[in-house]
């Protein structure tokens, strides 16, 4: 595709994953932008045809390692480095560079919190105070104005798109939020390991990091701003035999006298305007493979047969709006375009 | 493999689904059983080959129409019919028959819930009265007596299994249990619908019947009936993109100081004897995987990070305890035989 | 996407199935085309978005039968019906329409061949002598001028793209070629049958059609032709657990001492210039998820141990290059646009 | 399971990747062998059940390092080693032990053979002399008296079940035999590989190994044998995205005026007696989950489009038949129990 000579030029630190395949499949029709850099230390020297053989005609520079990168012809970094090794490497970029973060690094505002969940003290305090949490339909703001955007989980997006309004209007219980989560198996990375082989996940299914899981503390930053106070949810993820997608089935306890058409109605007003957020009819249901290598959000929302609760059902791709899509949306509005350009792709189905 | 002169003779009704397919599977090894009529209206006249290859050498009798099965050389029948119909075919038996009915016809004692949930009036109200709900495990005097045996919904036992023995110690509250299930398509039969085709169900999950599901009053039944009051439940069920399997993870709210601990404790004393049930240890994680092909049911229990609730896993393959193998079960329970007889399988990994 | 005012005004017939989504996946970000019509008979009166929900936010007209079906405004008709029913239908179909037929009903040039492998006598064999065989990269000038293009079968398509160019350069022998061929369910179509149920297809793989696919006379009409005497093949397809793809092994006896690197350098020279079409380098082997929701094919040859022989593998989409995409490809080619107009999505991996 | 006092002791060298799951689900059932060692180096000092959940409850010892393993009180070893690290094992073990060894270490005849395919010298090479290559049904004399048996590869099993007799019989021509194989995932084992992740594999198929696989000598020794000459073959395995099963698609020509019909015939009287395989009748087609979980081969003859030529289809559990089950079948043999004994588990399907 022929790019414009004014084209943003782009680097990608840690390409050889799949968030990393997910964001040169997406940049490489971006009208204008260019990929200048991609950096991957396990398989510097290759080509991305070697790596990413279904990418191999895209004409990409080679992959080098990220101390070698040259950073002083690029305008925007997207980082989809392995959490913990990215604050140092973000706190030494040039200042004159946009930077859309796809790992945990700089999601959670309190340092404490993070070295709680990670395991260790935060090595950039500073430009966690500068990062911006960046679900861009919840923040649009200030992502626009933005020099480092903390792109958002893939679990807590799904999560926080319904929730969020629902508690800033009040109408759901703040103490009583379960969510249940389903992904698909690239949520976990292209890392060789023993519990993400073939014949270890497909075929069944089962929970994990039960009351543990990384994404909960990340989830109960953004409901707590929302509520305006401090909120502990249930989440509880699944992995699902399936490359890709998130569904989480959020069980609330309706508040104020609201009704499940109240929550309806409430999401479909907050998200009228939204290109990628859509609100299903009464009765629809959204399935993971409506929203399937497209950066749409789904979410629907049902009354439950025990009185005063209610059932929210929210889908998306977990590789594109759960990272690398939205990553780009973030770009695109840093950066001023509109922020649809080259996610505009519908989903595939079947 | 050869028979006992004494051999129980059995009939299995509607042989041609899945639950047919594995009643006869399991039933082919039974040391004290010969399988001697099996129909299936819409193959009649063909050999079980022809409709289930894998079991092409196991010499079985040839399909006929229900209406042409003589049942006086027989002992013991298995219905594994549609729901509605087997009202009509079960009251027509002869009275020296053993039943275990596959089918939901006979499992909600209270024929009015009947009629609301299955959209007509129950067509043998008096066979209702004399049917036993028979999870093995939790009604096991009654099943030994019985002539008739309800055998319960996939979904049911894996939810009422754990949640039973909590609710009579009353460690749980009844008013607020939220049952998330996951399962596995062959769940859903043979029959073909566009629903239930590869391309509809691979690479995705969704939820369907929500708060609508007629696992949901069977549940209902239950539980009640432990808690020795109208208890609603919130059950969710899910389409996984797997064959077998069920997966239920149950959040609750814990009664009278017990934790999580504390349930885990009286499930493990509740199944201390049983065969087939097991609760894994602290911090162990049930996978449908665990049990696939067999007839276990593995339930763990978990602390909740919300203060006072409790989260429970429970899986099972919903064609075996859920189904054909709980059948089997039921039917040497009935018969005097040890219940493990033929269901002692390992499960199937990978 | 905001279209010209000029735009071709597309018409699709059957467009409720899996080919029909696909054309509107794929036309849907069309700039020069605009749907105006899309029948479906069995579902008309209902909105796209409830046949195919991932297609909801699109604005597409509402579904109507064939026979309601208003064609003055039409430019151009893509007729995704059922073998059998499309000879009627496009025979009375008004003139000025330019037309791409996804079914077999035009793709075999010998009518008798037809009847013999359909099981009846062709309806518009005169209709018949104007339609163009249409792998655009084989025929591309008499596509341009074509009014109605019979557009290649699935596996037609990924064999003949290797394989014409080797029997035209005469490197192979025509009286030795083994096609095995693996596809993906969605090829089976979206009625519901038994075989094609998830459980009946996933964790497992079988051939069928064994000499006697339909696909075999539309492979060696091609073959013949380039060969330049009647061939026959070997064509054995296999349903593979996948939504998605066709990978094809195929077996060829080298010819007047041709090696498989000078297979590989035949094939590279004849598509050196093709946009879709792709030469993997030596070493480097065609998975089917390379090409995954692309108009792409990728093709490899390598050296069999048996002396005197090479394998050829070829992989496509079966739903886009394999059937859409193609029929897209074509469209844009006989009203004059760039072949990659709306074909430009990268593949989705994984 | 009641054991007899004077059960066959059992050890298993390597029982933490699938080969080993499939010994111990087989074995555990097993009337007269009890498990009385298990090692696992990577994963020494774990219960069977941490690193096999499914098999928790079998009471089954420790998992310890092999060269802590002690083998005075064994009557038989399994080894299920990696390749290349059991020659000097098996090498050391005590004359009074029978070994069935799962590698690939003493399969090939010609050590020069194995030193060109496996990259270095055979370190075992009288013990090679002593070997017996255990494709039971093929060489039961020999196994009945061997203290040694090197248990077949998954491919070879299929491969050389159908072929060895066709080719005893002078009915295929030895020089033209073409092995298009295809695998589930579990036959690449359990070693973390990026390449045998789930989303690697799922929704996919690939060639690997093109004319260049180990198990292609394999193959040639026995079909050699068979014909009295040096046979070379096509073996082109692919990778499938399911757990289990191998389907062989051999496409051959006929020799000596044989016809498709008569390779049949010939097959079937071959195997008349057998428990384990079973030709097909005529136009029935073998599918990879008729066998699922059992000991079966099915195979099936088809006539080919091409004058001359047939199409053999072979199935098998690549774990059962095609590693443990054949293992277990040989160790019956060694020690003269009934080769069924512990596998007339029926196939599980769905």
């Amino acid at each position: 595709m022929a790019k414009l000579s004014n084209a943003v030029r782009i680097g990608i630190l840690g390409a050889s994953g799949y968030t990393g395949a997910e964001l040169l499949r997406l940049l490489a029709r971006h009208p204008q932008a260019e990929i200048r850099l991609v950096t991957a230390n396990a398989k510097a020297g290759k080509a991305v045809g070697e790596v990413f053989p279904h990418l191999a005609h895209l004409g990409l520079p080679k992959l080098v390692k990220v101390e070698d990168a040259d950073y002083l012809g690029l305008d925007v970094v997207f980082c989809a480095l392995p959490h913990g090794t990215t604050q140092d490497i973000i706190a030494k970029l040039p200042k004159h560079l946009k930077v859309v973060d796809l790992s945990a690094d700089f999601r959670l505002h309190d340092v404490g919190v993070y070295a709680k969940w990670y395991g260790h003290e935060h090595k950039a305090p500073d430009l966690q105070k500068e990062a911006v949490y960046g679900i861009t339909e919840l923040a649009r703001a200030a992502v626009q104005k933005a020099r480092l955007v903390a792109n958002p989980g893939c679990y807590p997006t799904a999560a926080q798109l319904p929730l969020v309004p629902l508690l800033e209007a009040n109408a759901i219980e703040a103490g009583d939020i379960i969510i249940d989560a389903k992904s698909g198996v690239s949520g976990a990375g292209r890392e060789a390991k023993e519990a993400n082989l073939f014949a270890e996940v497909s075929e069944g299914v089962h929970p994990y990091g039960i009351a543990s899981h990384r994404h909960a503390p990340e989830i109960e930053q953004g409901l707590s701003a929302a509520a305006g106070k401090a909120v502990v949810v249930n989440f509880t993820p699944h992995l699902m035999p399936m490359n890709r997608g998130i569904e989480e089935t959020i069980y609330v306890r309706l508040h104020n006298g609201a009704t499940a058409d109240d929550l309806r109605e409430t999401l479909a007003k907050r998200y009228a305007g939204e290109a990628f957020v859509r609100v299903v009819p009464k009765g629809a249901v959204p399935h993971t493979r409506h929203v399937r290598g497209s950066n749409h959000v789904l979410m629907g929302v049902f009354a439950d047969r025990i009185p005063g609760r209610a059932i929210i059902v929210s889908v998306e791709d977990n590789l594109v709006k759960g990272a690398s899509g939205q990553a780009i949306q973030n770009m695109n509005a840093m950066i001023g375009l509109p922020e649809t350009t080259s996610l505009e792709q519908e989903p595939l189905f079947p």
